[in-house]
């Protein structure tokens, strides 16, 4: 047990040293006036939202947590620490988002006035900034696992976390998604292609909306995203630990070992974070991508020594070590498809010169291709953890081994989402650098810092869906065995008619989830057009920048944020009730058809999970990526190539460029959380689903 | 046995009456000598079109004969017939397409001469012309399945003729499907948008391109598609047949019905064509569907009455209605997606007015919405026929009811295809119309015919994704019956990492093989439009439509030809050998971990099938409705509202449109034959694989 200790105490290191990197950060001069000025105004809007999303969420999380109590905590045997453990993780959850968007929104003005001074100065602001997120997501999240199992003893109730954490991170994603593309699309359409002012323009009175969707989308919503990825990862595979025998020299070694493993990925992510530093004249890029690698060489040989030393079985540090090759290999392939200077976004962007429609349908089949190469290394991976630890180790260590290949690609999640969150703090930088009217040449660095954090993204991108792929993996295996141990072994037969009928529903899921927010988006989007275009319509000098012509930026923030907190909520509430009335619905068709079919909507749900997981991963790899390659390809243009901007060639871009922002950052993103929120659901009320099928 | 009969009977007379219909339709006038050049310009690139892919393919077919003979015909013991027999279905599926069209080009200039008359005089020959097609497929497909399976007795040998039948069907829809797109942005971007020309202008020189291309990718590729579920559907329940014991009067009952049934289909379809006719007012669409549900009512209730007079269970008739039912209730939602006076199709109109980027942002989520309807259909329906046999026959009996059930689908292909064959002939028709400067009413009534035919079409193709759905589950349980003969029982265990790996690589299939064709039509189209502005650009006057200046449809013709040609092949080939590698591989990998995990390739392809089935489902009713959504929503633009044609909003729908042409046109109808040929691959060569894994 006592190794065990080190999760608590390494999350506990993460969390003071994150605190300390935001002190580094905040430490900062914020720049000009007018700096602090912008700043202020993305910092109120983004604050103005995250209270009132998570103000919206506090009814959600406290019927759920009744619920829980209730159904799973009275009645069935898990506890009635159940529902606390929920509430637990969704305010970790919401915590560890807040404090990443609290730093970001600091770190990007700072970064922007750092600038002035060179490269290597703005460079390791902007990355503590993210690094501060990335060890606050991972700090928090172990701790909280931490808390909840050292008090109980019992993972049920940490899956009760996890799906606490999955929840919000659901809603803040969705939310967070909706938000920004609302933002970014109005800004875009009117600003840039209508009126033809640069991006990032002050004269844009969605502007301000616009960067404060960055923070609330893709800082909050990609940490909450990862926690929840982190937190489902470990969970699912303690559960699976605890199916299996006592080999090892500790109490309940297998149930614990994700928690030593996950402890030392937050070590090795530290000592990542410490060494990535880049030069006066260096490539930030290749300095994040170092320190990615770094981590993991570090993680590798730490996890390897403890194996050694506690005597595990050598097979499970070989399965960590595949999810982490695997993860690296995912991300570079995606890194290709979606890389400016690469094929696919050099053929896209030349598909441009025939117009949009051709542009749209290069992007979109890349975008399909892309999605071999992950599923196929998904597939290699997780079968090949499978056999190490089953044949390596003995029966049942298979599906072990896939769990613990997840929890090596998540436990550098620290460093992960350092660098991930790095994109939009630096993006926000060169917005703020732009809007402040800066030099050229300090927004020429503020772009190359900018440019270094796309590369990474994609890099991260790929892990994230990976991991995210593996974790589901897992999660389904979990299932099985929470079910096993009241209902027997139960096999999810693709030839069973439950199984098969379920798996039809489950892989619309994610196509109707993804639907639901994108229409969203439209929606809010039409309604911000038509507000940004009434104020260039109505304030006389606006679009000429005349002095005293101000835009109203408050009114569009509070477009885009009441129609992301009207939105968020029906998608992920049907992801909730749909996965339950399989579950519910299938056990009591079931039961009509006789004794023969118990268990009939357990099968159901199996298979309901299984193809949720396949579209889910089909639709995540190819909304990312060809959002990410839609991106590239207009970039491409307007780095002067094929007429360079302002050519037709360039709004044809602009306009799949346009299409793909719902695609990669609000859809595609969302997709990992929302099966791993409808595992996580399966999981959780699997007992009560098996009493339903027992008393029928 | 007797009964049996009716099979080839059946057949026989579809294929007189169909030669009787193609000289009703012959004997018309072909109107004026313009109208009768452009038909034989259309002629004559279709012609041309399909002798050059026929030739082509034969290398093909040649080959791949060969290695069935030697590899199955000679070393296992399936029989040297199964060579010829895959010849023989390449051929059927070849005139069955090619008669299709020899029929529809003749039957569109004359639709046209005679909508002069009025809309009761054109009506009939185009549906006639339709009928020609539908009634050579089903015929030419049962009398080729009644020809083989009565000189062998063996269903194995009539898969050889399935698979021949597939593969041709497969060339036939990509090699179509990009030819008609090409031909048909080309025409578009340039014509309509840049040009402001309008559609179907004689002055464009790729008009006659697209002409063909709606022939030989609408026409003859469809035919195919249908031939190819027709002749799967029926013997995937042959072979499941073979498994059951046999508790009927006949010689070898469970084997016989599904030609019995496929008989009492064609029966049923010839009563429904004949009846079929509108009067002078009357509403053509109305009519077409009045004459599918009429096929419907006399086909439950002819094999209601021949499976209680031969003394059949029931529940078999039970299985049947149900998946007819079910086509009936996926038609109905697919219309409700892609109808123009739906809301779907209105909201995407009306998004078009902020700009392209949101259409096609409405136009895909809902494009994405709509497959959860049919998804639900095809579980139910699919689980609703299993139970319906497995529990009132016996055990065995429930996979043998699911492909009876989508026998039941399949058996009015007759009707089905000359409803939707009708498509084309009158969109044609009215191409031609207006090319050969008929007055404003003819065009009207031409308008008027095409505009039902969209709607037939929108009903027709809903039920061709249901049944292609039920038949490729009918070949999953074929496959798995197959193997079950000479390796044992063997279980597609989603939690099996061969099958979960096989599913994860089957799954990215269908996108691959979507991405291909279309990226083939975003390269043609890129010379095609090429070509365009050549011609506008270098013949004086063309534009202006001057006297003696006319454009060089040759050449369009002939890029169109090429392109198609080169691009056929290899997303065809790798659909094929990524099937075979997924066995063969998958069984050599698992004979390195040991003799426990032989089988494991059997296992791996069978998850490879059941994830590509549901990823070409997924792909199949996102691109099809999507795309119809985006031509309907441009097409209410173009009734007048929201500004109609030639507003910002009208020129933003063209840009949806055009997106969705090569989704609903060339790369979503030809994933329903991607999934059957993979099917059939991995059914046919079984027995190759199975022994390859003993050999290990």
């Amino acid at each position: 047990m006592t190794w065990t200790l080190i999760a608590p105490i390494a999350a506990l290191v993460a969390v003071i040293f994150s605190i300390y990197l935001y002190f580094y950060v905040n430490s900062k001069s914020s720049g000009t006036p007018k700096m602090i000025e912008i700043s202020e105004a993305i910092k109120e809007g983004a604050r103005a939202f995250l209270k009132r999303e998570y103000i919206a969420l506090t009814v959600f999380v406290a019927i759920m947590a009744l619920i829980l109590t209730i159904t799973l905590g009275i009645f069935m045997n898990t506890g009635v620490e159940i529902g606390p453990s929920y509430i637990f993780g969704s305010i970790c959850s919401a915590i560890a988002g807040f404090l990443g968007m609290e730093v970001a929104i600091r770190a990007n003005v700072k970064t922007a006035n750092a600038a002035q001074e060179g490269l290597n100065k703005a460079f390791p602001i902007a990355f503590r900034g993210g690094a501060v997120m990335g060890l606050s997501v991972v700090g928090l999240a172990l701790l909280g696992i931490s808390v909840v199992y050292f008090f109980t003893g019992r993972p049920e109730l940490v899956l009760g976390f996890s799906f606490g954490a999955s929840a919000m991170a659901l809603f803040a994603k969705a939310g967070g998604g909706i938000y920004t593309k609302t933002a970014d699309v109005g800004a875009d359409l009117v600003g840039k292609v209508e009126m033809g002012i640069p991006e990032d323009d002050p004269r844009n009175p969605a502007v301000i909306a616009d960067n404060v969707g960055d923070n609330v989308g893709d800082v909050a919503g990609m940490g909450a995203d990862l926690f929840d990825s982190y937190v489902a990862s470990i969970v699912a595979v303690m559960i699976l630990g605890e199916g299996l025998r006592q080999v090892a020299p500790l109490d309940n070694p297998y149930v614990n070992l994700p928690l030593i493993f996950a402890g030392l990925g937050i070590i090795a992510s530290i000592i990542g974070i410490v060494t990535v530093r880049v030069g006066k004249k260096g490539n930030p890029g290749k300095a994040l991508n170092w320190g990615t690698y770094f981590t993991c060489a570090i993680l590798i040989s730490l996890t390897f020594l403890v194996t050694v030393y506690l005597e595990f079985p050598l097979e499970i540090w070989g399965a960590l070590t595949v999810g982490l090759i695997a993860g690296i290999i995912i991300g570079v392939t995606t890194d290709y498809f979606t890389s400016i200077d690469r094929m696919p976004a050099k053929k896209t962007a030349e598909a441009s010169q025939t117009g949009a429609a051709i542009n749209i349908i290069s992007g979109f089949s890349y975008g399909l291709i892309s999605m071999f190469p992950p599923l196929l290394g998904i597939g290699i991976a997780s079968a090949t953890a499978f056999f190490i630890c089953e044949i390596g180790i003995g029966a049942g260590f298979g599906v072990y081994g896939v769990g613990m290949s997840a929890v090596g690609m998540l436990s550098i999640v620290g460093m992960i989402v350092a660098g991930d969150a790095y994109g939009p703090i630096v993006d926000n930088s060169k917005g703020i650098a732009e809007q402040a009217g800066l030099e050229e040449e300090v927004i020429d660095i503020a772009d190359r810092l900018d440019a270094a954090g796309n590369t990474a993204k994609a890099i991260t991108k790929g892990f994230a869906i990976g991991a995210a792929g593996l974790t589901v993996i897992a999660l389904l295996a979990a299932y099985q065995e929470i079910v096993q141990r009241e209902a027997g072994r139960i096999i999810f037969d693709l030839m069973n008619p439950f199984v098969l009928a379920g798996a039809l529903i489950g892989i619309a899921m994610p196509a109707v989830f993804s639907a639901m927010v994108m229409l969203g988006v439209g929606r809010n989007a039409f309604l911000m057009i038509k507000e940004v275009r009434r104020q260039f319509k109505e304030i006389p000098g606006l679009k000429d920048g005349k002095e005293g012509a101000k835009p109203d930026y408050a009114k569009c923030v509070d477009i885009a944020t009441k129609g992301a907190l009207k939105e968020l909520l029906p998608p992920s509430l049907i992801s909730i009730g749909v996965t339950l009335s399989v579950g519910f619905v299938g056990e009591f068709a079931a039961s009509l058809l006789g004794p023969t079919y118990q268990f009939g909507g357990i099968q159901a749900l199996g298979g309901y999970l299984g193809g949720s997981i396949f579209s889910g991963l089909i639709f995540a790899l190819l909304m990312s990526n060809s959002g990410g390659l839609w991106d590239n390809a207009k970039k491409y243009i307007e780095a002067g190539k094929l007429g360079g901007k302002g050519s037709d060639a360039h709004k044809a871009a602009v306009i799949g460029d346009t299409v793909g922002d719902p695609f990669k950052d609000t859809a595609g993103p969302s997709l990992n959380t929302m099966i791993t929120v409808m595992s996580l659901v399966a999981s959780v009320f699997a007992p009560l689903i098996v009493a339903f099928a027992l008393i029928l």
